[in-house]
């Protein structure tokens, strides 16, 4: 077991490798070259531009030393700027999201503290470990302040009882409060936003076929009949993912032709030449400008004629729309209510803002949604247990005799000792390291297969599955020796409570691991985040290549975003560590605090200077988060009551079986008291906005307003040619919107928008 | 282990006892003094009236001994009259709740066929039981035909786990079609309703205190300013609960006056008396007459205060309220849609019938209901888990000793052999036997104090907390040997897998118990209810002492009603034990089918002509009945995977357990597909309503229909004096419900109800 001294040792090397990347970032950052790495957010708010000074060196590289002294000068400014400033500036998503780190540090905070003043004397005193009696246990100074120094059914434990429901108290008070406070946020935020076109949108799906109407008339007639006062207008959705894919592969060989163009004009005697066949390896050598621009050409004409093909064939319309209303009132009562006996059918919900909505699952019928989901259920249950499985197969396929094998030309390459040493003790790690790289990428997929609309509801999705994997692989695995799968089999052949024992007892020893897990994963590598290495090397690299104009250094750039999916559930490692040891081994609790702390300031940093958010949900994750920290407080709790039957305290199973119980209450009612904030637009607020807009601009025509909100985004741009059927009522941009002037006139059969 | 002899035996008796329980309600029921109560609803309706023939004979006693042959004839009477005029004359609730015993024979009906084609064979040549080398286990021909005579880790196995696959198939199938049959009943119901106030009418509870404003002027703004073109009125709810009381009170009171009354009337000679102490046993001699006369003066003294209380005093108004619209649609939008940003405040749901609601629960706030909740649960769990303890606590007090101690001048009675004979066999099971009797009522308290606001649900709450009750103490503790707590703690301390297959293969040594169970609690059970022995002595009791008019007449009838409460988790009971044993002892199944095809002949009979509905929900508890079906289809499939384990098949395990995962995800498939339509009300459906009635009725004025709708009922009936303020608005019956022409009035702050 490892001593202070070694965590010590471990320490300062973690300490270093996080300071050597600030360093590196505090020279990085001042460099002009680099400004578009590190301050990509200002550039996309148009607020910063490309310097235009006359000396050229100055240009890319800072000289001015002054500035170096004061390298670590980002951090007060990171913390400067004021919360409602930071949600104008960064939206309100990225705000709540460093709001968890920040909830971290209130929550550990103080219980450190009290840990360190309470069980850290009692664990001291209780003199197990260093008992002349005591078997020849190795022990550590860790030990000493930890549970393992109390002996055998010692009254002692009740200290660590009661400490348990102070932690649990306090995290559940300033959960709820987080909460509570959350929530105030998002109602403020959503009252204070100006108009958008969610606010008066609905997305409807699963529009029955009707063998009479198109699904366009069809939409049009049903919501004149059940919402007559208010329905405004619709937009169908066109099923365009052969076009996206389209544009997307046109876009990425664009890029080659400009690459090869730069190339020829820096040295114009020799035209650029490629290889046609397997990876630019194999095939005929052709001329590399020429060949882009025919196969540009071929996919242009592709491009027209799909874009063609979805504007006039009817079928390309999916049974589902974009159904806008005169008010937000109508709008939420809309997404709110049932509009029709089959439940199945004519699904209304609130609609996702433009840029969040996922197109592609537009158009799945109910069966198929909930098969679907049933399907990656069972997929995510065996990819967290069995995923050991086919890694371990391809292993023992990946050995030196098996490539040998397959590829016997090699052999002689392979049998020298060097080259033999290196691939076996390379190879097996790969498999797994390939996988773990590619898990937010497969959850995403599994995500994305079940169905859901919006890219916030996938990240939200991908990071419930990503939190099972992470507790299961890591924490649970990290405890317990064993693949998952063993863990499984494990679980189902012991008496339930004997789990919990074994678990529970495994948890003290585990302390060191885990402290340094912390430093190197935390730590350290939030430190790397800031850095931003792989971002840096990819603008300079597509600088050089393919830059030629502003707009290409533009898009050159790539500000990245947080990544809810894979970085939520880490966090949550973090808290549900800290739970787990503050009662047993509270010397870990500093460690946590430390990671909170400077990972609030790093993210606030980033959120400031350089992610640009890809949608905006208004904070809508923090149910599943609040959700997430009650779970890990749960298993703590549980693990707390194993750990101390094994320790001599039977009869403290009583009094600790309340706590899960009285936890997930709260949680419950949390839910009841706070959700529905996250999830409905109550009709109060819809009210006071449209009133407050009405006697504002009494004038607005909402129908031009949200003529193109909902269109999806391969139609969108400079080469949008909009379908002809949108067209009809362009050159008609004053209808009225209230419903009696244009009670008498039929709504037109074949206009795609209009009111009744 | 009994023999088909046995079972025979008891068949014979219970089928005897049937019969006999048949043939005296056969009798009985031809007897004109018994015609209102066997007959009482039609009574209830007025279609029928007190025989008035001149034969004073005829009158009581049926001398036409022709109609005694056909005594059985009610049988076909029952079955004759349609589904359609079933739901108009007993009611959809009713008519649902029968089905679910025609649902038990449609889904057991083939099983029993499938099962004695299949299954049977294969068992009865299994062959182990007679085997020569055969331990000398007793067995009877029952277990030659159960899966007890198939060998050890045998491959006839397989056709239990096809034959299980099948069985849950069709039972999936028949309740994803019943279900689908229900919801378009109830559709169609309440689509063929006439109008009713409570589709206008949305019950809203929690409503803020304001300090400026009483309860009815806030709610009258606030409805005013959010749903402006659709509130109509609303009536505030008055705290009567003493009120009431002090008339239940009052009513009992008036019995016995009408009682002595007719006492003296009969003999004028003597004034009878009574005491006035304990029970009627001590304290002083009073005339019986002018006591209750005084009593009873006072108590109307008092009630009159009471009422002119309520009216006056401002905090009898609790801050919820009937909130009725305009139109259907409007109700339904706000019945269905979030009010404010707070969801514990302003809570809307769709309004109880008038009759259904429970005025006692309206008034809890958020946070108290959500604690209620809690303690319910946990109180759920020790009753159902403990209840054992207090009861072996009253039956060690109770024993002779103790008794003698307490009440030591009855032990020269005690001590007579007979009796004390009488009271060691008798004392113990008494406290049992009420605690059984009294637990309905004990649910019953506990649903009343989670808060539900409406009849309909309180009987659907009880009844999922008694369906776990007879789950675990009737069906596991029949199964296992022991008090539920001892299961508990067995099913803690065993691996979770081992728990299942010691109760797996408990299974088959049950059978016969659970056969006899079957013939005693259904057969005979079942035919006791057509007899109805307790009506049958309080209505002839009441005819005696208390009746002297028409109208009391009718009052001493007691139709009684279905008791969904208890007897729903009854039926589910058999559910589970005929999927139970279906793959495992078929001989069982046919018994259970009876049960179901008798009950059903029996309880269509009830609710023709006995039963009185309390209420009228439109079938809402179906989703629970479904819901309960199938978690019996899913512990059976446990079971049998727990049984199929001890008998050397552990790879059938593999193949077993995707069954109960996909009859979960059918559970989850049904539940979107369908309970909505018992939750909400569609907006179509509203829209269509409302716009049939305007045409129809142009000129009905909503207001006067809605205007006493909701008033708690001890101020309805004969001596209702309205609060004056609701008379505020009767003489101006016809205020218009269109709101352009009373916008310009402001709302009058001291009216009751009033559109905005």
């Amino acid at each position: 077991m490892a001593t202070i001294g070694d965590i010590c040792v471990s320490a300062s090397i973690n300490l270093l490798s996080a300071l050597a990347f600030l360093l590196a970032f505090g020279i990085l950052r001042l460099q002009p070259f680099n400004d578009r790495v590190y301050f990509p957010k200002w550039y996309l708010k148009g607020i910063r531009g490309s310097p235009t000074g006359s000396n050229a060196v100055k240009k890319f590289v800072n000289l001015d030393f002054a500035t170096y002294i004061r390298f670590l000068n980002w951090m007060p400014a990171a913390l400067h700027i004021q919360e409602p400033e930071l949600i104008d500036h960064a939206g309100l998503d990225s705000t709540v999201y460093i709001r968890i780190y920040l909830l971290g540090v209130k929550i550990f905070a103080p219980i450190t503290l009290l840990a360190f003043m309470v069980l850290v004397p009692v664990n001291w005193f209780g003199k197990t470990l260093e008992a002349p009696g005591a078997k020849d246990l190795t022990f550590s100074s860790i030990d000493k302040i930890s549970i393992s120094n109390i002996p055998f059914g010692s009254d002692r434990f009740w200290a660590h009882i009661v400490m348990s429901y102070v932690f649990s108290s306090w995290t559940c008070y300033s959960l709820y409060k987080e909460y509570g406070i959350i929530a105030e946020m998002r109602l403020r935020f959503l009252a204070a936003e100006r108009r958008r076109p969610d606010q008066f949108t609905v997305l409807v799906r699963n529009v029955p076929t009707d063998p009479d109407e198109s699904v366009s008339e069809h939409i049009e007639h049903f919501f004149c009949v059940n919402h007559p006062d208010h329905y405004l207008m619709h937009q169908v959705v066109y099923n365009a993912n052969k076009l996206a894919s389209i544009a997307a592969k046109k876009k990425k060989l664009i890029n080659w032709h400009v690459y090869y163009q730069n190339k020829y004009e820096r040295n114009p005697s020799k035209r650029p030449t490629i290889r046609t066949g397997f990876l630019g390896f194999l095939g005929n050598k052709v001329d590399a400008i020429d060949h882009y621009t025919a196969i540009i050409d071929n996919l242009s004409k592709q491009e027209a004629q799909e874009r063609e093909n979805i504007i006039n064939n009817p079928t390309a319309v999916i049974p589902a729309a974009f159904v806008s209303f005169k008010t937000r009132w109508a709008a939420a009562v809309c997404a709110q209510t049932q509009q029709t006996s089959n439940p199945t059918i004519w699904l209304t919900e609130w609609a996702p803002e433009p840029r969040d909505v996922f197109w592609e699952n537009l158009a799945i019928p109910y069966f198929d949604l909930n098969m679907r989901r049933l399907l990656m259920t069972v997929s995510l249950f065996f990819l967290t247990f069995c995923f050991m499985i086919p890694i371990a197969l391809v292993q023992s396929l990946a050995n030196i005799e098996a490539i040998e094998k397959v590829l016997p030309f090699l052999k002689p390459i392979i049998e020298k000792s060097s080259i033999k040493s290196v691939i076996q003790g390379f190879l097996p790690g790969l498999a797994l390291k390939i996988f773990l790289i590619m898990l937010p990428k497969i959850l995403m997929t599994m995500s994305k297969m079940e169905g859901f609309t919006s890219l916030s509801g996938l990240d939200r999705r991908s990071a419930s599955k990503y939190y099972l994997f992470v507790l299961v692989n890591v924490f649970l695995g990290s405890v317990i020796t064993g693949t998952a799968f063993q863990q499984l089999q494990q679980f189902i052949s012991q008496p339930s409570t004997e789990f919990t024992k074994t678990v529970g007892s495994t948890i003290p020893m585990k302390a060191t691991f885990f402290i340094t897990y912390i430093m190197i994963d935390g730590w350290a590598g939030i430190a790397a985040e800031i850095l931003r290495l792989s971002p840096l090397i990819t603008f300079h690299m597509k600088n050089t290549f393919l830059v030629k104009t502003e707009q290409d250094r533009q898009n050159a750039m790539d500000p990245g975003s947080l990544e809810f999916a894979t970085s939520e559930p880490r966090i949550q490692l973090y808290f549900m560590l800290g739970h787990v040891y503050a009662p047993v081994t509270p010397f870990l609790l500093p460690f946590i605090v430390v990671f909170f702390a400077f990972a609030y300031m790093i993210f606030r940093h980033q959120i400031i200077n350089v992610y640009a958010q890809q949608y905006e949900s208004g904070g809508a994750f923090w149910p599943d988060v609040h959700g997430r920290v009650v779970m890990g407080l749960i298993i703590s709790q549980i693990l707390l009551m194993g750990l101390l039957t094994t320790r001599g305290t039977d009869k403290s199973t009583l009094v600790l079986i309340a706590q899960p119980i009285l936890t997930f209450w709260f949680h419950r009612y949390c839910k009841g008291r706070f959700e529905s904030a996250f999830v409905k637009f109550p009709l109060e607020e819809a009210m006071v906005k449209d009133t407050l807009e009405r006697a504002v601009e009494p004038n607005l025509n909402l129908r031009i307003y949200l003529q193109d909100a909902y269109v999806h985004p391969v139609f969108k741009g400079d080469d949008f040619e909009k379908p002809a059927i949108i067209d009809d009522e362009e050159g008609n941009p004053l209808i009225q919107t209230t419903r009696a002037s244009r009670q008498d006139s039929r709504p037109e059969s074949d206009s795609e928008t209009g009111s009744c």
